[in-house]
C-alpha cells in the first residue's frame, strides 16, 4: 500500500527532477509496491522511474504491472530489451499482455522471441478467448511413476526455479499422458528410495485447455486447491492453472454481472481506461431498448387518459405504484441472479424459488398496501385533498400495490432462470428491464383495478 | 461435477436401500466429489451416505462439506467422534464451522478438545468477526536465521504434514518477530548446508491479524502469492492466511454488493438457506423506506394537479420521464460502486469521474430526447392525439429527458462517492434507491419545464 500513499511525494520529487532520491525511496520496496507506484503514475513518468530500478529488480516489478504499464513502457523500449522482457515473463501472463495488444505488435513481438519460445506463446494465443488455455502456463513439474523421490527432489532442484508453483508435482506415462497429481508435502515427508508409484492414489482432478474458465473457476472453489493440471484431447498434460489468475477471472466476471444487473454492455477495460465515446455506446444501447418499451407506458396512460381527465388523482399515484414494482422486481432479480451465478440452485428449482417468491412478494405487497392505505387516510384528514371517494381511491392504491408488487416480484425472479433456461446470461434481466417490464404491466393492473372499483363513482 | 449428475441415479439407490451399490460407486471419487454429493442430499440421508465412506476417508470428505452439512452431520454422531473430527479439523475450517453453531454447541465441542486444541481454538474465535484472524490457521513451518538447509528440511519432514501450505517457509528471531519469507522453491534449490540467512532478503509482506478480511482479499491481489504471515501487534508471527480462504471472503463480500445494488439488505446464508420470514425482513426495510420516499412523488404530483388536470397530456409522459432518469441512474452507480470495489478508482478522483458522467449524460440525454420526439412526432402526424400544441409538449418532453438523464447519471455516480467519503458502503446507494431519489426531482424537473413552456398555451 506504500506505493500509493508516497504517490504525491514521489511526483513532487519527479517534477523536480530529483531521480536519485526517487531512486533511493524505491530500492528498497517489495516489486508489487514498486509496480502499484509505477502504475499509478502518469504515462509520462512510468518508463522514467521503470529506468531507475536496478537492473536485477526490472523484470520481477515488470511481472507485477498492470498491463497498461507494461504497453506503455514496452512502446518505449528498444527491441532488444523487448526481447529480453517478453521471454523472461511467465507465458501465461505473457498471453494476457498479448491479449491487450494490437496484432501487428503481438506479431513483432513474437518475431523477436527465440523459436521455442514462440512456438509457446503461439500455442497459447491459439485457445479460444476465455478458454483454461490462455491461463495455462507450460511451466510445471512432471515425474515418471518409477523415478524414486530422490530423482523427484533432483528433477525439481534442476527444472523448478521456472515452475510457477512446487505444490503438486504431476506424474505422467511413458506418452505424456496424465495419470495422477502429488502434493509436493508427500515427496518431502518420504524416504528418498521410495518410488513414485508407492506414493500414487490415481485421484486426480484436471481441466480441458478448451474448457470454458468458468469452468476453471468452479473446480477451483470445490477442490480447494493452489493449481490444477491441463490436459489436451488426448489426455495429455500441456500445462498448469494456477489459482491467483482464477482470482483475477472470477473478479472480471462479477464485474461483468453487476455491469449487467445495472443495465449496461460490460465494460472490457475499468472505467477510467475506456474511453467516453465507448462508455457512451456501452450505455446507450440498453437505455435506448428500455426507453423505447418505457414508451408502450405512454401508449398504455394514452389509453386510460380518459379515466386520468375524469379522475386526476388517479395520476398522482402513478410513480408511486410502478416504482414499488420495479423496486421489488430488481431486489428479486439480483438475489436470484447472484444465486445461479454461485450455484445455489439451478433452473430446475424453479419451482422451489417460485413458491418462495410468490409469498414474499405478496407479504411485501401487503406491508407496502397496507402503508399507503394509512398514508392516503392521514392526508385525507387533514387535508381532504382527495375527494369525497378517498375511501374507494385508498382501496384501488392499496390492491394495486399488492398487485404490482406480486408481479414485480415474479417477473424479477423468474426472468433470469428462463434466461438461463434460454442459454442465455441471467444477469441481463437487469434491474432496469425488470423495472420498465413491470412499469408497463404495473399501469395496467392499476387502472384496471381502478375502473372496476371507481366505476359509478369518479368514473 | 460427477456428484451432482449422478445425484438422481443415487437417490433412488438411497430410496431403494440399495446401500452397497452406493457404497461401490463413491469409493472411487475424490473427496470433494463425494463432499458434494452429500451436501446436495436432503438432510436425511446426508448423515447415512457419510457412514457408508471409508474410515479412512470420512476426515478428508468431512473438510470439504459445505458448513450446513457439517452441523447437520455433527449433529447425529456422539461425542467421542464429534471431538475427533473436530480436533483433526484444521483451525480455520473449524473457526468457520464455529461461527455458524449456536454459541452452545460451541461451548460443549470446545469442553470436547484436548487443551492445546481448545486454546487454538478460543484464541481463532477471539478475532472479530470479518478480522483477518479468523481466517487464519496457525499451522506453518518457521525456521531460524542459523538453521542450514538440511536442517529446514528436517523441519518440514517432521511438521509439514500439518502445515496446510509448503510455499512459503517464515523466518523468525528469537522472540518469535517474523523477519523474512522464503519460498520453498529457494530452500529446494540451495546446496544443504547453505544457512536460512544467506537465502533471505528482508522483503516480505504481511497481514495484521485484527486487519479486516477487506485488507487480505487486496493484499493476495496486489502480491500475486498463494499464502501471507499474519502477525499480531508485537510483530511476532502467529498464522498464515491462504488464498482458498480468501477467494471464499472475495465471493461473500460480492454478494453483499450485488444484494445491496439491488436494494437488499444482505442476506447472511444462501437464497435457498435463507428463512422465508427472514427473506421478507431484509426485502422490507428498504422496500418501506424507498415507499416512503417515493410517497413524495404523490406529493410532487399534488402540487401539479392544477396544470395535469388542464394539459392531461403531461400525465401520460410521466413513466417514461421519470423511469429513464432511474435507468442512466442505476447504470451509474453500478459503475462506480464496482469501480470503487475494485479500487480502480478513490473519493478523491470524484472531478474525473464527474467530468466524464456530465458528458455521458448529456449525451445520453440528448439521444433519448431526440428518440422522443421523433415519437411524438410520428404519433402526432397519424393519430393526431396530442392535440394541437404537440409541438410544444413534444419540446417539454425533450428538455426534459435530457435533465432527467443528466441528472440521473450525476446522482448515480456522486452518490455512492458520497457515502464512501462518509465511511459508508458505496454499495447501498442501489439501483432503487437512485432509482427514487431521482423519480422525485425528475417530476419537479419536468413539471417546471412544463410551466415555462406551455404557459399561455395548454397551461
Amino acid at each position: 500500500m506504500v506505493g500509493k500513499l508516497l504517490l504525491p511525494e514521489i511526483l513532487e520529487l519527479l517534477n523536480e527532477k530529483d531521480y536519485q532520491t526517487v531512486k533511493e525511496i524505491i530500492s528498497d520496496w517489495h516489486p508489487a509496491d514498486v509496480a502499484e507506484l509505477i502504475s499509478s503514475l502518469p504515462e509520462s513518468f512510468q518508463f522514467m522511474v521503470f529506468r531507475l530500478l536496478p537492473k536485477k529488480l526490472t523484470q520481477n516489478v515488470f511481472e507485477y504491472l498492470s498491463v497498461d504499464s507494461q504497453k506503455n513502457i514496452l512502446e518505449l523500449m528498444g527491441n532488444k530489451e523487448v526481447a529480453s522482457f517478453i521471454n523472461n515473463l511467465p507465458p501465461d501472463d505473457r498471453t494476457s499482455l498479448f491479449e491487450e495488444l494490437p496484432h501487428s505488435v503481438v506479431k513483432n513481438m513474437l518475431s523477436l522471441l527465440p523459436k521455442e519460445e514462440r512456438e509457446i506463446a503461439k500455442t497459447l494465443l491459439g485457445y479460444p478467448e476465455d478458454s483454461v488455455g490462455r491461463l495455462m502456463t507450460p511451466e510445471y513439474i512432471s515425474v515418471k511413476e518409477n523415478m524414486t523421490v530422490e530423482q523427484v527432489l533432483d528433477k525439481i532442484r534442476k527444472y523448478g526455479s521456472d515452475s510457477e508453483t512446487l505444490d503438486m508435482i504431476y506424474v505422467v506415462d511413458d506418452d505424456g499422458k496424465l495419470i495422477d497429481d502429488i502434493n509436493i508435502r508427500q515427496i518431502l515427508l518420504s524416504p528418498p528410495d521410495r518410488t513414485v508409484a508407492k506414493l500414487m492414489d490415481h485421484k486426480f482432478v484436471y481441466l480441458n485447455a478448451t474448457d470454458d474458465q468458468e469452468v476453471a473457476v468452479e473446480a477451483f472453489k470445490k477442490y480447494d486447491c493452489y493449481a490444477l493440471p491441463v490436459i489436451d484431447n488426448e489426455g495429455c498434460l500441456i500445462g498448469i492453472v494456477t489459482i491467483d489468475d482464477i482470482l483475477t477471472v472470477a473478479e472480471e466476471e462479477t464485474t461483468e454481472d453487476i455491469h449487467k444487473i445495472g443495465g449496461i454492455e460490460a465494460l472490457e477495460d475499468s472505467y477510467m481506461q475506456t474511453p467516453i465515446p465507448e462508455l457512451i455506446r456501452k450505455r446507450a444501447s440498453w437505455l435506448v431498448i428500455l426507453f423505447l418499451s418505457e414508451m408502450l407506458t405512454a401508449s398504455a396512460m394514452a389509453v386510460y387518459e380518459e379515466e386520468i381527465a375524469r379522475a386526476v388523482v388517479l395520476a398522482l399515484f402513478v410513480p408511486l405504484i410502478i416504482s414499488s414494482g420495479g423496486n421489488s422486481g430488481s431486489q428479486a432479480a439480483s438475489l436470484i441472479i447472484r444465486g445461479l451465478a454461485l450455484k445455489e440452485f439451478g433452473v430446475k428449482d424453479w419451482w422451489q424459488v417460485m413458491k418462495r417468491e410468490i409469498f414474499s412478494g405478496l407479504s411485501l405487497g401487503v406491508i407496502l398496501g397496507i402503508i399507503g392505505f394509512i398514508r392516503i387516510s392521514i392526508w385525507q384528514l387533514f387535508g381532504g385533498i382527495y375527494g369525497p371517494h378517498w375511501l374507494s381511491v385508498a382501496f384501488v392504491v392499496t390492491l394495486s400495490l399488492i398487485g404490482v408488487v406480486m408481479w414485480g416480484t415474479l417477473a424479477g425472479s423468474m426472468l433470469p432462470l428462463l434466461l438461463k433456461k434460454l442459454r442465455l446470461d441471467p444477469a441481463t434481466s437487469s434491474a432496469p428491464f425488470v423495472a420498465t417490464l413491470v412499469d408497463v404491466t404495473g399501469l395496467i393492473i392499476y387502472f384496471t383495478i381502478a375502473q372496476i372499483i371507481l366505476s359509478g363513482k369518479l368514473l
